[in-house]
């Protein structure tokens, strides 16, 4: 496996654009087309919120009922949720537009919004969007980039993520951009993100590797605890590597899944680590666990502690309210049987042992939770498994965003 | 049912005291006496948190035994949690501490702590503190008060409520004080309230009636989500006002059920709205609900939301965060069948209904949201069920106050 630069245009035959269409930005790009030369086989995971913005109905429709996409159209700036049936008409609208515009079926258009709930899109300027998109649309790494900046809302910096394989001398590639910085919780998968791959791939292989490996990582971050209306992942496939076909169950299907887990860990980590207002990426690791459900149970509860976000936040080794947020998970364990550690570029230190502190130093550990990237790891002495969760610190700036988001 | 000024020394034959003992902040006091001139009956409920403070399971151990409990011994600035043996023996030698200086039995000596996990208590200063309690200890108003106050961690008021009603003649009082800000989350009981009364009422009805107005008020709040170490209910009834024996199931104890429910639940408001940083009690109400249970998972839901409460916090009718609250709840509805209310002093607004946005003046919105009470109420059109939670916005001083809790 070879991890590359790149997004959605690494894998053969993809296509990116951007365009500055003022659906709610100005100053800024503010839609991305995702373009396959081929019709693609395609996996998606939706949001599990009752509240289901138009677009997550629009795509789940495609996905379910097996179609070919061949275009994805994001716009970023409104979320087109609890929009009702004028909601629905303009993914229809927009489907039937980029359709004309690129030559394809309308229900191969996937949809992307992401941005405030409750206000209708100006069907005008998706329109016009659309044309520059597909006017604009190119394979180069650029395109790719462009259209990874143009779906960003409060993220401060695009994400994306690339990987090569070879399966029988051919080489495979599998790329994608993600989005996401706040309303982002673990509860199947909480954000946009698009993967491409030029592999061939049988239907069933695909939506297994895509389905099983959300669990592992969309859904083990945590920025502040709310499950979007609008979370997507979307992985298409179109066939461009002609390598000899990965079936399911297969050591190529393997091969297949460690590298989509490579770009889905690195796109969920660039999330969490980016979250609203976000100073520090937080990792949460369980070892000596009896199983991974208990390691994951008790990794996400301590990633979504606000109280554990704000010691983070401060530098403040407050072991306390992780043992806490351990204990509320639901997850049964001994607390006395715990060891934990603090971890990070600065250093490893041991903060307590069954369950009781031992004598380290403050300084130290407060340099070692003042680094970009900090972790905790707590063996809970059980058993063989393990489960990582990630987050980010709470600080004043997530409130600052927050607090008059809409205006 | 008569609401009048006080707390726990409201009712008869109870005595409260304040001390300032240096557990940890120093020019302040920091321990509070209970003190009944007879035993009580006692009921009592605790965290659901599998990290329990010893305190907690010391407690818990004299509820359970149903012994006769005299004595309330308070510490606000050491929660007495992942304290290990030395925890245990903390709380063994208070009470021996304490039955000592009261003339009582160690075992009649319940014991609640509240502040920072993970440090040892000071015995010294906890046996210096006892002494003051016990020779300061008297029945007045101001010694209540001064209990309310000894409790108090990041709180920025004290916290009594107190009422009386009538039983075959005889005034039957219940009073308590409670203290909570940070740690807050409805699962169980989430904070230390102490409840006493002079009602002469059997076990049963006094364990019944506290076990189930628990889960309406207490477990109704929420400030950050998370579920403390050292919840602690206690529910004392000395028998002085020589009422006929209350029973459980009579329309006596329903009486007394109600002029608990009005003691807890203002309690418990009292709490949501000194919440950390809060400048607002934020109270959701779903109305319309197929049944209870349906209703409290969507009401806690909102209150839950860190988005929802930056947007109270910024006085920004965002509704969408509100109804995707409710969609992540876990409890099903139809969205498109909500319809949805702001309300406050400053008056009441429609802002969406059957799940779309209603024509509505955000600037009187905004009025609406700037008032220190604040509710939200969604009609869900289903049935005829309902319930309440409350929370608070979320702040900048919850992250002043959280960022650098320990140092």
């Amino acid at each position: 496996m070879n991890r590359i630069d790149g997004g959605v245009t690494a894998a053969k035959g993809f296509e990116a654009a951007a365009a500055a269409a003022g659906i709610k930005y100005q100053d800024r790009t503010d839609m991305a087309l995702i373009y396959s030369e081929k019709p693609c086989k395609a996996a998606g995971t939706f949001t599990t919120n009752v509240v289901k913005a138009a677009p997550v109905k629009w795509d789940r429709a495609i996905i379910e009922r097996k179609l070919r996409p061949q275009a994805v159209i994001v716009n970023s700036g409104i979320a087109n949720a609890c929009t009702g049936k004028e909601g629905m008409d303009c993914c229809r609208k927009t489907a039937e537009a980029a359709a004309r515009t690129l030559h394809v079926d309308a229900d191969s258009v996937l949809i992307g919004s992401t941005g405030v709930i409750g206000m209708q899109i100006p069907m005008d300027r998706i329109e016009k969007g659309i044309r520059i998109l597909a006017a604009e649309r190119k394979a180069d790494r650029e395109s790719g980039a462009a259209a990874a900046k143009a779906i960003m809302t409060t993220d401060t910096r695009p994400k994306e993520a690339a990987v090569t394989f070879e399966v029988g001398g051919k080489t495979v590639t599998i790329g994608g951009m993600a989005k996401g910085s706040g309303m982002i919780h673990p509860n199947m998968c909480t954000m946009l993100s698009f993967i491409t791959t030029d592999a061939k791939i049988s239907g069933k292989a695909l939506r297994k590797a895509l389905s099983a490996d959300v669990e592992d990582t969309y859904n083990m971050i945590s920025v502040d605890g709310d499950t979007s209306t609008n979370d997507t992942v979307l992985l298409l496939a179109n066939g461009r590597a002609e390598n000899e076909k990965i079936r399911y169950g297969t050591p190529e299907y393997d091969q297949f899944c460690e590298a989509l887990h490579y770009v889905n860990e690195t796109l969920a980590k660039k999330m969490a680590g980016d979250g609203e207002g976000a100073t520090a990426l937080f990792e949460a690791k369980i070892v000596g666990a009896q199983s991974k459900e208990q390691a994951k149970v008790l990794a996400k509860s301590i990633v979504c502690s606000s109280l554990t976000k704000t010691a983070i936040a401060g530098h403040d080794a407050n072991w306390g309210r992780i043992l806490c947020a351990m204990g509320y998970s639901g997850a049964r364990f001994d607390p006395e049987k715990v060891t934990l550690f603090f971890e990070s570029s600065a250093g490893k230190l041991k903060i307590i042992e069954n369950g009781v502190a031992v004598e380290y130093s403050e300084e130290k550990a407060t340099e070692i939770l003042s680094q970009p990237e900090v972790k905790v790891t707590a063996d809970i002495g059980e058993g063989d498994a393990q489960a990582a969760a990630w987050g980010c610190d709470l600080t004043h700036e997530y409130i600052n965003i927050n607090a008059d988001y809409r205006s």
